[in-house]
């Protein structure tokens, strides 16, 4: 038998879905699961984008340009530019979701070995990403007493080796919801510019932003344009998941034209979904603001839940729709294990995922938990009922 | 500014899309192109496919499981089951296109260096692949004369190292229209058993044979389970291509693992086109076989009226839609250039796509060009007008 790659075993499994078998399980005994371990919003598509899906005129279901549609990235940029990045149709490339821009732009832009800097707790799939191109992830400790702000640029200088090319942020941040601030993405700026460092710009979330904060994106900074390339999807935005369909930004054109190669190997990003997406670009504001709205409801119902429950510490974020949570608990994988598989409360049991698995420095994040909040506030207040109960029994429990 | 990476350097441009800007140039001037150059089907997709696109009935356009729906796989598994696959949905891991199949099994199954053997002249875009998994891609040459058979397993031997991990066949063959025959697949059986290689087998244009011409995949070969990885996609069966959705297919149990930890860091493959494809799987044999006689049609054209011009020769292949036709000229690249930018027959010229793009050994193919027969028959007559009316004034036309 031909054996697999060294790539293909170390290719880290992804974190989230480590815990599935015992949430079948525990299905399978009856009991009901609240799922905040992962980010599939149950908030509806718009049904401007649905209405063009179901609307489709073609005969044939042909491939589009591989970086996307003139139509599309042309209506695209139109949305960037009510943001203010000033970009045209040519600085956007369309991708099979935000995980292929990463992909591309990683291969695209580090040597094997070379380094990406970014703050922990992140969004695991970089780790799979980076595994994919050969590339290091080298991470820089934010923590969760001040919010899990930007860690400082002097602890960043300590970090910048020769191998250093980029760093990558993740605004509104997953997993920890964080909105960095103006100054920063400034501090940053002048990072990048000093060892002419890219900085990548993971923006999954930029429509989830509260309490009236302003978003701030590495493309409204002068003197980037060479520097800076955001990743963004369409998943979140209008919860189009299974669309499928995200977007390279980047006004450097060298790097737009490498990256162009590795899209035409694999030819075309989905069609319907350009199609629907041109489409959504016209959600009305209303959506957005009736989203918001729900999520910032939800958000306090959470946070606040979490807080009132003794030992449980845990940040009010500015955005996304995640929280990572200190629960007075010996290790969040066993306790996560542990509420599927021994707990219920009236038949019923929350699922997290353990934050361990968005820290890539050992022994980081055991007693965190990251928690979405993709269910109503019912469900929400429940969960939090079920929680408190569990650790009032949790035999790992800690007293802090 | 920060460098590219080497990769990214390295990365082929796409040879199928070198031509484009000299064809945009003709159109400009407003010559009619007959576009015989890509792989794009003008045939209509099923409409029981594009009715399940508009029949949509979600609210929440949500991720499916990475591997792929149940119910795609389920389906999948029966459409396989009737060519006698013997497989099962456990089998079948969904993919963003064939394209990201090929990706994830080069990844999963070659260490950089490692080598994998083609046949050459083979599908360009594997030389984008295997830069991007920075495997080595060692051509095995075919030849036009015998219509471009399987090589003898004489000449495979002589290529094998300790580096070689693979074969990869497509069949039928793009760019040559070569079906392989059950004695030829036999032989590489023995080959993969006895160096314990992967055998790669892309099936893109399963359903395209011709002349009641038998079907044979590595799949219906005994005791190569753990061998055998099939690569496949909705693109052209169903002339789907804007889809993007594939297939890998194995019974490698360990490989299947490893190749989902790659399809979880990127979430899922696009769900409407997954509901469009369990319904294509009805599609009625009606159809198959109106598209099968057109194209047996177009392709006795096309071949008849290429071997009727002085000095061409086209064998006559049993499936895909191209042709590999040698050609009197001094060069194809310059050949094709010169029909976009300097010929004109009425005001109408036809787009080719150069051999030399599909073969990795230098200074092959250098009189040969593809044509794909995607257009119908009275344009293909007209286009072989064209041809044959350049090739008369061509000012490098040798004399063979
Ligand atoms: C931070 C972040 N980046 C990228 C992605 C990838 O999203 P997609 O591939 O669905 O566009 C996600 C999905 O959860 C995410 O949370
Ligand atoms: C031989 C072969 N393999 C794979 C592909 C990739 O197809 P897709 O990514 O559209 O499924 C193609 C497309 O032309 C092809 O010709």
């Amino acid at each position: 038998m031909p054996s697999i790659s060294h790539k293909g075993a170390l290719m880290p499994a992804s974190p989230i879905r480590k815990l599935t078998p015992f949430a079948d399980q525990a299905k399978k005994q009856g009991k009901k699961i609240y799922h905040l371990n992962i980010g599939q919003p149950d908030i509806q598509t718009p049904e401007i984008m649905l209405d063009a899906v179901k609307n489709i005129d073609f005969k044939v279901w042909a491939y589009t340009a591989s970086e996307g549609t003139e139509t599309y990235r042309t209506k695209l940029a139109s949305y960037y530019n009510k943001l203010n990045y000033g970009v045209s149709a040519s600085d956007i490339l369309v991708t099979n979701g935000g995980s292929e821009a990463i992909t591309i732009i990683f291969q695209a832009c580090l040597n094997p070995g070379e380094e990406v800097i970014i703050p922990e707790p992140f969004y695991a799939n970089y780790n799979g990403f980076a595994c994919s191109a050969d590339i290091v992830v080298k991470p820089i400790m934010s923590y969760i007493e001040n919010g899990f702000a930007l860690p400082s640029i002097e602890e960043f200088e300590k970090l910048i080796t020769e191998k250093t090319k980029a760093i990558a942020i993740c605004n509104p941040n997953n997993p920890t919801g964080y909105l960095y601030s103006r100054k920063e993405l400034e501090d940053l700026r002048a990072l990048c510019l000093k060892y002419d460092l890219y900085l990548f710009s993971d923006e999954a979330y930029r429509e989830f932003c509260y309490d009236g904060k302003e978003f701030i994106s590495p493309m409204h900074l002068e003197g980037l344009e060479e520097h800076v390339v955001v990743f963004d999807t369409v998943s979140k935005r209008y919860s189009a998941c299974g669309a499928r369909l995200g977007c390279i930004v980047t006004k450097n054109k060298e790097l737009y034209q490498v990256s162009l190669k590795f899209a035409q190997a694999r030819l075309s990003p989905p069609s319907v979904a350009q199609i629907a997406a041109t489409a959504a670009v016209d959600t009305p504001d209303s959506y957005f603001e009736a989203v918001s709205k729900e999520y910032t409801k939800r958000r306090d119902v959470l946070v606040a839940g979490l807080n009132a429950i003794e030992g449980v510490f845990c940040p009010n974020p500015g955005g996304a729709f995640y929280v990572v949570a200190r629960l007075p608990i010996d290790n969040a994988d066993k306790f996560c294990q542990w509420m599927l598989e021994e707990f219920d409360y009236q038949n019923e049991t929350v699922m997290m995922a353990p934050a361990t698995g968005f820290y890539s420095t050992e022994g980081a994040g055991t007693d965190e938990v990251r928690l979405a909040y993709v269910l109503n506030e019912t469900d929400l207040k429940n969960a939090l009922v079920c929680l408190e109960k569990a650790l009032e029994v949790y035999p790992g429990k800690t007293s802090k």
